[in-house]
């Protein structure tokens, strides 16, 4: 494995003098704070599948959630606490002690409680000051520790608290009996420099220091790095950087840093983060942009020329870690930025070894202008390209072709009727279905029969008007090959046939 | 507005001996390296729009594109250096003589040409020695002074070259005439610490130093600001953080920290920064996800109790800066996380102000019941809840109904007829359109007249089957009044229907 504190004299000779622990723990939040994303809302089922996949990725603490919250929260907390994961199983209270009792009732390991301290919340939310604060604060650590649970103690708004003010609380809730201190950027208004500094300025207090960050200005796993700089030992993050607002801490970047970078270890297994991710994108609904580190759909996609041409020569020049390490593939992209060395590898790798020089001269022109006119470029697209180059024509080619539809719908049950034309043959069928899209597609595939299954359907979002033009993708697969289509229409049957029909011809066409 | 380096103790502390610059040079690569994220292709016509917007934000260099990569590409920087834009215009040219002739063709102001310097890159991409780098470095910086044009130079992969070696190609680069020399951190494997060593290793080069981060880690946006502290002056950077693999620095992220937390002042209008965010989501077709901080669509939303009771008491309790410093508003957002705070401003947004505290509690915990269940709770949901629990029937309320409908398509030209009761009256009629689902709409407008329009129409991407549930929003207006409408089934034309029949009946019902 990579770790660039090793090979690269930059962070070497940055971190000389820095003394870095050997390894952190990582608290996930994805069921608590992340759920508390906007938007977001979980079954009691999908949290608990959830947990036990945070398991099996190794993280040290689960934070199942908030117990006062809700009942259904409660069920889950409660079911999860019940698996007797590896994982420690942590639950949310303020410092009160309904929500306390709350925790205890579910059978959590720790107990994370917290009260605010900075000016604008004992003012605005409180309504306090600040002695009473800290006897509150006391009460419920001392409370949760006569229960014989470990306690984990946050001074909410830490980062906008009072310096001096802050230590003191954070020493008597160590008197109190705290066993972990953590330290919240509630807003995420740190920096890195500040936040080593207020790790530093606590770091005599003789507790393990956590800390929990803040995207609001997208420094959240900087700012979570700094503090380890400066000794904390703990970091609070979640999958995909979910939370409140900009997110918290992302755990695959932060993980990834610790690792590669600094070369602190955790027990985090790397090679599962992709899988984690995609999973709890599918159950919040909140998927990752293209352009997120590690987790992102283009984290090791190429497409300039420079770089795809870079990375087929050794894959290092442009990729900073391998994709394995974190459950990620490579993917070579066509676009108009691209060079000729990865459509050549682009086209070996669909099959198209004997072209002359000109030939591909002219398919990497073609290529290119379909680029400009800002076009993404699919593998269909450079076969039909190719095609038309070679001077095949497409349509001799087609088995299947489709010589009426017709499609009805409305408070009858959804109904088509097809004729297909399959070589001489025309063939027709009729299906219902539980729309019109499926009751086309049905038809279809009764009328070629049992060997080709559509694998998986997909359509994009449509904005705009009724008119809009509606994109469909389909992957169809026959005796273990599999292709993908795509085809575009105001009418979304018409665009969903059309893809069916010619991803048939795809599979059927002899090479 | 708020500036945290002057309210803050932390920040104040940590930042006391730092010498900071008074203000930062904006180098936006939206359209170059922005536009190499790998799927993204745009059109000439694109591209000048976003130019003229970016030059309204107030970069202070726009680096329009890579000239020398296709024609599409050079037509569209020829057009922005037409356009007289008060931002500088850069083109980018690899250290060779054809790279640098198309970007002089265009007629840029500047030209950032660069070569790779790590052994990584010398080796397997360049495969050149030391000396031949610098040698063809200072042939291109040469060549593009003698013909009068602003030079900035890019060691390429700056951050995994010998330190030595790089200041040497450096300081040849300045010797030659370079006006500004750039960092970059090519695979985005610096830290913060790291990053501010490095630049003030080059700080006793004579020249405007400038640094562009890749977000590999996540770490982008901190590298620049650490850079800025140790004496950079330009930051490299694109909207929503776009850019090759994980994307680059977040112009909006990197603007707001130095604004807002720094005190630094750049020329950019922080204001737009959230309309820019939408028009290059719009045309790169790559969505920023909602957690995304600044402008996602998260970035200002509040679910939970304690934060959406925080927020209404005083924003800044958790918000760390307005939203509309940046052109964003705030939004309170209900599900299972939702306080008794939030429901009752809600509910007085929606103008029920009579409740019963009895009435009140039963509408709370049908919500919060509604949001355990994993369900996202609407405007419309919180509607349906209240006129239950206050006993009204909504049935009875509804003015228009549907009582028949039929819809063709196939190889035909879609058809729907309708048969609406409205009022007492039963209207029936047919309409043809592009396909079912415009048919079907445009059979209930015509039904209904002109009073009602269908301003907006959205269909969530289907992932699955064909038989996967399809999820409609419709935005239906009237006299100036909008409503908002969703309805679900897994036939599209009948979600399409309902959402439209359902936003009528809401329009025509009185309050």
């Amino acid at each position: 494995m990579i770790i660039y504190r090793e090979e690269n004299e930059i962070i070497r000779e940055a971190l000389k003098n820095i003394n870095l622990p050997k390894n952190v723990y990582i608290f996930d939040t994805t069921l608590r704070d992340g759920e508390q994303t906007p938007g977001v809302s979980l079954t009691v089922d999908e949290k608990v599948e959830i947990a036990v996949k945070l398991d099996e990725l190794g993280v040290d603490v689960i934070e199942a959630g908030f117990p006062i919250s809700s009942l259904g929260e409660r069920e889950a907390i409660k079911k999860i606490c019940s698996l007797n994961l590896n994982a420690e199983i942590c639950g949310l209270a303020r410092a009160r002690k309904e929500d306390i009792d709350a925790a205890i009732d579910c059978g959590v390991d720790r107990i994370h409680t917290f009260i605010a301290t900075s000016p604008l919340h004992r003012k605005y939310k409180l309504k306090m000051d600040k002695e009473e604060i800290i006897e509150r604060a006391i009460e419920a650590i001392e409370y949760i520790k006569e229960h014989g649970i470990k306690v984990e103690f946050s001074a909410e708004d830490a980062t906008r608290t009072e310096l001096n003010y802050l230590k003191e609380v954070y020493k008597k809730a160590i008197e109190a009996g705290a066993d972990i201190i953590n330290v919240p950027d509630t807003v995420g208004v740190m920096i890195p420099r500040a936040m080593n500094y207020l790790i530093k300025y606590l770091n005599d207090l003789d507790v393990t220091i956590s800390v929990h960050c803040h995207n609001d200005f997208g420094l959240a796993v900087a700012n979570s790095l700094a503090a380890v700089e400066a000794g904390a030992k703990q970091i609070h993050c979640t999958i995909n950087g979910l939370g409140e607002r900009g997110g918290n801490a992302a755990l695959e970047e932060v993980v990834m840093s610790l690792h590669c970078i600094y070369g602190i270890k955790t027990n985090i297994k790397t090679e599962k983060l992709y899988e984690v991710s995609k999973l709890v994108a599918k159950y919040t609904e909140i998927n990752v942009q293209p352009n997120k580190a590690i987790v992102g759909e283009n984290a090791f996609a190429h497409e300039s020329g420079i770089h795809a041409h870079g990375v087929l020569a050794h894959a290092l020049t442009y990729e900073p870690i391998p994709p394995e390490l974190v459950g990620q593939k490579r993917k070579i992209i066509l676009g108009k930025h691209t060079g000729t060395h990865a459509i050549k590898a682009k086209l070996k790798e669909l099959g198209y070894n004997n072209l002359t020089e000109e030939q591909f001269k002219e398919i990497v022109k073609r290529i290119k202008s379909l680029g400009d006119k800002g076009k993404r470029i699919t593998d269909r697209d450079v076969e039909a390209i190719v095609e038309d180059v070679l001077g095949r024509v497409a349509k001799k080619e087609r088995v299947v072709d489709l010589e009426q539809i017709a499609v009805m719908t409305g408070n009858i049950i959804p109904t088509a009727s097809v004729a297909l034309r399959i070589n001489k043959d025309v063939k027709k069928v009729s299906s219902i279905g539980v729309g019109p899209v499926d009751a086309a597609i049905k038809a279809i595939q009764k009328a070629i029969g049992e060997k080709i299954k559509l694998k998986e359907y997909h359509l994009s979002a449509i904005t705009g008007g009724t008119d809009a033009l509606a994109e469909v993708v389909v992957k169809l697969e026959s005796d273990g090959k599999e292709v993908i289509t795509k085809a575009a229409s105001e009418d979304i049957v018409r665009a969903s046939v059309e893809a069916v029909i010619d991803g048939i011809n795809r599979l059927l066409k002899k090479h």
